[in-house]
């Protein structure tokens, strides 16, 4: 399993938010308290926007916690909105194409969780994948496949409604396969604009997921914290574990649902309801 | 594009094979003479039979030529069969998972040359692997992908025949894409007491293949040699370009053939035919 | 900190010894009890004697839980004698110039343990290793300097009096510098037919260090577990903390204490004194 | 040996100087033309100056050919100063503290060439290097010793004198120990606001190292060049072998010379001349 960030509101050095927190992600990459395992050092994965069309990508496979690279990214490159993340392999190998954040043109794309038996459903879930997305698939792991499946249904024009026929599909495809619980999820995505969050389990006992308090709260409960005095009221982060322990906080995401933060503020809350896909998709019935 | 060599006879030092003689393979991952390419520095791979059931893998992404841990290896382990291999990456990620000789049980494979266009056919050619091999695939290169198109087709039973189907799965395939050359081939392939090598391109203009000349023709040869009078008469090796210099060593593989190396001698060379796989494949024709 | 195993006996299957053991040295990578860190992801080692003059070794800077080549290696080579170490750095570069055993010609060492402020004192102790051995140093660790200077001042002539004299070198370099307790070790150290480990602190506290029990007592203990029976008498594995839960498995060694392991038994236990070296050594007074 | 680009001018992004020019330094680690060796596949380096106080450094082991971090990054950071290197290593091992350019505070540091007999003079060069300097020292290259010899002999305050007072001493040391032609180098060092660049060797015979031309009149020459537009007057770039077959683009270094890029414009070039170091560094005489 892993950990992750997300981040959006203003203009951030990087380093503010991988490393300067009591509780980092890259703490968590060593000590994680809330995840499947302590230890999440299986590749690290950084995606971030800023100058270009699309956002920039680092992977590494070296454990976060002592990536040079990463540190020295971290202290020299500012963004509005980053995506990070730290893995604890259930079994793909450990190589840069299978570090998250995954990209197609400006979305990015995380996971922490699984799809069952994967090795089983893997041919299913692949043939189901729009031709003209299979050939960029690079890796091996099931978050890509469930991204480009998201893809396929329509992530790019309506995300929530894409999410959740993806994993109509990957339950459907999981049950066909005999495997009671197909899916087990915290999932960010995002077009460089809008960051949607979910938390998902076919168990209904999913991994744990928190948003932050709104600023202007915060400031309020907290006028000690410097960083709270530099960013916008809109400035939100989503995490599997908090970074502080502040207390008021963090707000834990309801079971089965999903949230939808807009760099203008405005955040939604709904429930998340795995769905057949509208549309039929490739997979052949007979095999 | 790729260099490799084929080794099977006497139990031998590895390091006797990859950097002892004047043109080895590790000078040819940086000066292929040749090669398409003069730099083979996209990865490495070592296989070899010896203790236990099936053949070792040394898979590294580091150019080989500067690789201290292959250095050792190949210092300290002795076989009578092994494939090395060094790559440049016609596109494909550079990751172990990508580094060949690709293993399945107790067979090796490993490729020179290209599937055309790779992007456009991959898809069919992946659903023409059998289910129950699919989930075995670990990379992204059109070498494994070849290499599973010759398991599901009968390697293991009547390898000949096997790689002549894919071949003619491969050709088929790509012509029905539009593609005027689909495939350029060196292949190896051993089940530990035998080795395969095939030389063949759909535009009959194969990569470079030779083997060496019978051991007791080259001990009258090159009486200096050393290394001759150690190894048996039965001794063989094949490579995409020669590793000496020696006068008479070398026999170039003609094109469109295939040659099989028993322990016990008697090597065969006979001609080789694309052709259609005789057992229906799982490639869904309206797709 | 790091952990390490020593074996030396019958030969073995590297795997029986890495992979196989309940909290094999590859789970002590994830889930150290006895470390001071719970997770030893920053570069594994191995060395082994076998084939050649010189030990092998293969160094690599990815967690060792997840090293396919690791695991390839350990299926596929036998050895009566190897030396294995994970690390977690405290500090210096993951890099295979500091990944544990070291070698040299025929000797391996390795350290669990660290010289205090080794940024304030590494000048003056380079200083002391003999100049023609300065330019073999290759990494930045202070486990290696301690090991050229052990070779300096005799390692391979009188090793428990040349590592008395290094850690007495050491501590007076230290206190020159005014660091309260300079050294915290465990030391395993090899010629290929003894090994000969140490356990001592300056501050008398040593990091655990156990070694086995003799195994013909074991065999009459566990009569059940299968490898016992087929290793010889004089099988010995040292380790930084036990591989099995076995009662009566494993001796605790005592605090400031060394012992050696011979090929034919008659394994010694004796006091370990830090000394002031013998020879002056090359560290210039005044600086 | 080794490829290097020194940038200073327009802000640009890296892939303009990285990637897209002709003959780039991408295209120089495959195919150098000028260079003692055609591929220079041994690890990468990037340093540029922006956001926070130091510059940044990215260094990397894998070929630059193939580093898509190395593509990322040049495709989203913009930089008015940047340091960018290739490595072909002359023995010392393939790590990420070996990868130029070396930094120290705000200053980067990039060599191509070597120190002759490097493992002989090592010592003594080492020992001449400030105490308070020495345990900065992370890698294990000649060029890495040769930087903190110059900020020993001043750098910072003097750098030509400093970088003269520096060879002086090498080839000083060097011809103490029988070396003939103790030091072949070109060197680039910045402070941020300017780029010193040296071209000298103990022969006479130094590698090759360019300008650009003016920019005002390199737009006369190649109106349809567009990026030739973006950039100010005073922007310069400094190579190893020239990006572009540019007819008037390249302005050879002279033999034994230096020139100093300034960021108001105004470049300076001088003769270079060795010079013993004007106060006594720590060497121990008689070592």
């Amino acid at each position: 399993m892993c950990r992750w960030v997300a981040y959006s509101g203003s203009e951030l050095l990087i380093e503010d938010l991988l490393y300067r927190p009591q509780h980092s992600l890259i703490d968590q990459s060593l000590h994680s308290q809330l995840g499947a395992e302590t230890t999440n050092g299986d590749g690290f994965g950084l995606g971030w926007y800023g100058i270009g069309d699309t956002p920039a990508l680092f992977h590494s496979v070296e454990p976060a916690w002592n990536d040079r690279n990463l540190r020295e990214l971290a202290a020299h490159v500012r963004t509005p909105l980053a995506f990070a993340h730290v893995r604890a392999s259930s079994g793909s190998p450990v190589q840069q194409t299978n570090c998250h954040p995954f990209r197609h043109e400006r979305w990015l794309w995380m996971h922490n969780g699984v799809i069952r038996e994967f090795a089983t459903v893997k041919r299913d879930l692949v043939l189901a994948v729009d031709p003209s997305l299979y050939s960029k698939i690079e890796g091996s792991t099931d978050s890509e496949v469930f991204f480009y499946l998201a893809l396929t249904l329509g992530l790019e024009t309506d995300p929530v409604r894409a999410v959740e026929e993806a994993v109509g599909l990957i339950e459907d495809t999981g049950r066909r396969h005999g495997v009671e619980h197909p899916i087990q999820m915290t999932v960010a995505t995002s077009n460089g604009s809008q960051v949607w969050a979910f938390r998902y389990s076919s168990e209904h006992d999913s991994r744990s997921l928190f948003h932050s308090t709104d600023v202007s709260t915060l400031r309020e409960l907290h006028p000690e914290i410097e960083i709270l005095q530099q960013v916008s009221d809109h400035t939100r982060v989503i995490v599997s574990e908090p970074l502080r322990d502040l207390p008021g906080a963090w707000q834990k995401v309801p079971e089965s649902s999903y949230g939808v933060v807009h760099e203008e503020g405005h955040d939604e809350h709904r429930e998340f309801t795995p769905r057949a896909p509208s549309h039929p998709t490739a997979v052949p019935a007979a095999i």
